[in-house]
């Protein structure tokens, strides 16, 4: 199967790219590099020996969009393209409404067009607001008590690809809803690359521990939980990885929505713990106040996804914060690009190598 | 005040340019004129004697239409662009999601950059869903139980006008929910011009009195209602006019939501009833299936409005069928466009006048 990833270039999209490519299939990155990174692709390409086809366009604009992927064939899509950082996303909605749902839309026409049927889209837990039960099946309720744009952003898409696939009745639509990825490849040469500020607990903590950063701040510890500390679904990016190849493999007509969690709730002090045993290094931290809407305790119910995809997560958390560390020590500030300028006239050229860091 | 009206070639819009007229204020309208008409405008000036500024372009072009705006004033908005037919959200969903996001989005960033604090926005009824109480206060639920396209645009812009308005304290954005507007300016002069088959009960109505349609098809008569019939809340479009500039000179800092609707429910056979006896003319109607999504009553409670406003509406919905009855039989296929046509060179001139149906 030829698949085109959105956002491909990214962390989750990345380690997608690879775990396809290994199992047979070809890859198209379409990115436009805003977050992603072209480094991660070199690197998927040089584990797996594979190549990969990358077209860097910016799907909000469907006319370049349309002209950059012209003549590129392909029969399914993951979508994964979309700004995806919680606090960034309350102080420039407008910015991150826009450039999440146009590009859902420019590839929804896109796939109209080109007769193409199936689509896996990148969706959130955080679509289910304030968990109603200790463990959240796909039947709880969506779109109540959401708290920030981005949220709102990934339940607009999911109501959006309902809506589009009505309209096409040979059309299959995966929604999976993420819960926390986490970890790297175990090679360390892919993982995630955040800019700025980590918005995520372990990319923070692999910060602290390698570092970068001198103390993780835990917003809260008097949650109803094991050791007052939110609790949280973390899930190895592998095994996500392979949960989208998974639905890609058992795609039926109509809308599908599945978890991708491990059904294993960690708390932040065990995730601390944890991170400073496989690293050997110390995370200091600090407790603060809670923050506004955050919740005690968020874990995936997986039984859907074990059912209908044959998939499960089999990695721990453990091993991700193994994985984790193995990528941040040996990419302490993340990708580094090597440019390759080719100077002279064809046939007579010789290749130097700068290595920058590309943000 | 000078106030832009987005989609301001439309039906609510023409009507909300004239009452902004009337009461002294000045007129930016910008409009594609997909569904707006340009003679609605002329209409509007020869109503009012006095002068709209009119631009065409399409706001979900933000280049363009920041360049069509460019060197324009105004101290307000009224966001009434967006494409309204439910049935065609249906079969077109992408399309509607486009066009009803991009232009919201749009609007917001143009606000943004020129400092422009206050907004009205269209939105609807159709947000609440199916209605868990006999009257509809602001309160209620929304978002869960929305069976179209268009429905749901509308409460994804209101979520995004929410957003964007958090950013910037010193903003005031006003939601206005909608019932079911009717009528027609008293004149005749102004009125509901729908592109193809009516989706709207009264101007369905009209068209069947005035000859253009056969007969009307009366979508279930077993509701629990008093006649069997649907019953909804109409408004008269002059009484939605004026609640736009009571939301205008109410205008406070933050977000605030109203119902915009009578308070009132009528039958879908008292409205036939109801229009006949305006008319004189037989409405002929068929009994047919209920229609999927459809409910059995939907009534504003129009309290909040009333209080905060200090707006209430004035005319009944017989006078809403004496004035629709009076556009549609004073123009019976809608809107017909003068076309001036000036032949020869400056000072040597004559004008030519071509009447034509602009759709």
């Amino acid at each position: 199967m030829r698949v085109l990833l959105t956002g491909g270039a990214g962390y989750i999209g990345s380690h997608t790219a690879l775990v396809l490519l290994e199992q047979g299939h070809e890859v198209v990155v379409v990115d436009n590099l805003s977050n992603g990174n072209r480094v991660a692709l070199d690197r998927v390409e040089e584990l797996t020996g594979k190549t990969i086809t990358f077209v860097q366009a910016d799907l909000t604009h469907a006319g370049a969009t349309r002209m950059a992927l012209a003549g590129i064939d392909f029969e399914a899509v993951v979508h994964f393209a979309g700004l995806k950082a919680v606090g960034e996303s309350v102080d420039q909605p407008v910015r991150y409404y826009r450039t999440n749902l146009a590009s859902t839309l420019t590839l929804l026409d896109l796939l109209e067009e080109r007769g193409i049927t199936r689509l896996v889209f990148s969706s959130s837990a955080t679509v289910y607001g304030e968990p109603q039960t200790p463990l959240i099946a796909e039947t709880h309720r969506t779109g109540v008590g959401l708290t920030n744009p981005y949220g709102w952003s990934k339940y607009m898409n999911e109501q959006i690809i309902r809506d589009a696939a009505a309209t096409r009745p040979d059309m299959s639509a995966v929604l999976l809803r993420y819960f926390n990825p986490v970890g790297a490849h175990p090679s360390g040469r892919i993982g995630e690359d955040p800019a700025g500020i980590p918005n995520n607990l372990l990319p923070f903590i692999a910060q602290v521990a390698v570092g970068r950063r001198q103390q993780l701040a835990v917003f809260g510890n008097d949650y109803d939980t094991v050791d007052g500390t939110g609790v949280r679904d973390y899930i190895h990016v592998m095994d996500l990885a392979e949960g989208h190849v998974a639905a890609l493999n058992h795609a039926t007509c109509g809308v599908q929505t599945y978890n991708l969690g491990s059904g294993v709730g960690t708390s932040v002090l065990e995730a601390v713990r944890a991170f400073e045993e496989v690293s050997g290094r110390p995370v200091p931290y600090q407790i603060s106040a809670r923050r506004n809407g955050d919740l005690a305790t968020v874990v995936a119910d997986p039984q859907l996804a074990k059912a209908k995809l044959d998939w499960q997560t089999t990695r721990t958390f453990t091993e991700a914060c193994r994985d984790a560390w193995n990528w941040q020590s040996q990419n302490p500030t993340g990708y580094e690009q090597t440019i390759k300028v080719v100077i002279g006239t064809p046939g007579l050229q010789r290749t130097a190598d700068l290595t920058s860091k590309p943000r």
